[in-house]
């Protein structure tokens, strides 16, 4: 049962915090690579977004962090630019995160990140149903 | 007195946030690029980290994420380690902040900045007197 | 006045040097982050394209290096191009500046680094008016 | 004769390996920067993919995982992903080498390679006739 | 037993493969984040070095090429270089590999981890008793 | 004579320049890959740093910009802030090339950077005899 309850619990922590978003990397990974999937589920999010020392907002603060300043991530911004708005961010506080990046990575990766997320901010929110 | 209140804000925040470890990094800049030091204080922190959208911890947190990432920053690592701590943020959270990343940028630049944090967690605490 | 005076002094630098792209950036800002368009105006040319230790087309030279280095830089590539092109050096010397990048970063930044510099040669001027 | 021989060795390896992918890359640099695509045939291929220690395979092993931890490297990972194809690994085992680099660098990088590595998979083979 | 394996077969595979050095990474982390050390003996050597669909030999290859090409990796870098001895590499051939990402990421990488080669090639090995 | 003709001409390209921090790269190389030192002669300086489109000046501009911001540097950067002051840049200017990147990648880069200079800027000069 251990192995099921680590999907289980990623499968969970990834609906909570990515949405749709996420499921739909998972997904898209099926054809060609479906390990690459379960391991976002079991490892990323069953094994550590389901801890508690820190929440679910400041993990998404520390990703932004991390996101923006490694480059070429629009896909994964995207998808955790929406996660800090589904955990309640706000869109000023999430801009804010991407502006604090400033003085260290500098201006390119940040004015990239900010055309990713008002992309983010205008498009009609993606249902389930 | 507008350029000096810039400095001033930028001094008080930097005090508050880094301490005496942002203070060190400016006085190293004074003989070689002063002008460097100076804008750490009146952009970085005079303009950037005294807007009040997110939280100075909120900030410490964007900020290890793209520390973190970045890599070749662990002097800019060990002050903002202690700059997390200085905002409230415990040990075990500023860990937990950094394992954030394994999903992001993988072992290595974690496994380094977690021995930059044992280094700050283990030395003496800096006093101003 | 003296913000003013940076602001105005950054405007000046950024029309003299980046022309009608680099205005288009800050201007692409505005709905979403307007400060940071702000802050590129007054920190990075206000502040620091006005000093005169170095000419305008060392500072080209050394952005141009530092943004085919970053790589994911394509729209920073594409106006500091033409930034390049209008401080006075001429399309020769900026195909030759990236080149000069192979020993220090390989071939995939500089040859996604020579196609931007063709799209810049071959569009029609973009024109104030 | 011997600069013709480092010419002649190269393109004789990049055909062998790259096959028309990376003649491609060649070709597309005439116009702007032919010196660079010299370079690519004489030095990375006449100088250094020639060379005995490790087999082709194992060369292109080592350059996926290059290219798929620098990021912003489409371009050269589709070229080399179909490289690895052409001396003689599977479609498996180009999956697994981008796999293996989840440790590393995180899921980001590993995602978006994979992502390239289907469309090289998926698109009909390009012929020289 | 599920979780248990994973562990036994990552251990395994970790003494197999990167020997005292990678067993050294995991202790280095037990004061601090044990959970780290877990993950990279559950994640990456359980998870991902068991598969079969590359050999040992070549997952340090793509493993060279990604460290090489990351920077600021050179502890990581000493654990893989002998890890690559480990499964039978030979110190040419780990020299050509690294020599491999000339072209990809140009000098400076490739001479910095070059050096820690030779670090690796002259120090006694280390024994288990 | 062709091959001679380009080491002999890196050698030369590579002694104005660089001067002696040049020398010892290549010299370092020696006994675990010569090779790699022979391409820095041959390629490098031979192939490129003799070409005339740009000047040797700008080449170590290009170059600081470059190394700057690939991080994990400071070999590199200690040789050619060094060749940047052998053909002809001043010490202000150097510093004032370092501090043109901090709007494309930030502070800590620059930081970093900077201190690299200082230790350049303060040793006794290197003589060949």
């Amino acid at each position: 049962m251990v192995e099921q309850t680590r999907f289980e619990a990623g499968s969970q922590a990834l609906a909570d915090i990515d949405g749709a978003g996420g499921q739909a990397v998972v997904d898209s990974l099926q054809d060609i690579a479906p390990d690459l999937g379960r391991w976002i589920v079991e490892f990323a999010f069953g094994d550590i977004y389901t801890r508690t020392a820190i929440s679910s907002q400041q993990r998404e603060l520390v990703t932004l962090g991390s996101l923006v300043t490694q480059g070429d991530t629009a896909p994964q911004l995207t998808v955790h630019i929406q996660g800090a708005l589904n955990v309640g961010l706000s869109q000023e506080q999430v801009v804010e995160a991407i502006l604090q990046c400033v003085p260290y990575v500098g201006f390119p990766r940040v004015i990239n990140a900010i055309h990713v997320a008002r992309t983010v901010f205008t498009k009609p929110a993606r249902r389930a149903v």
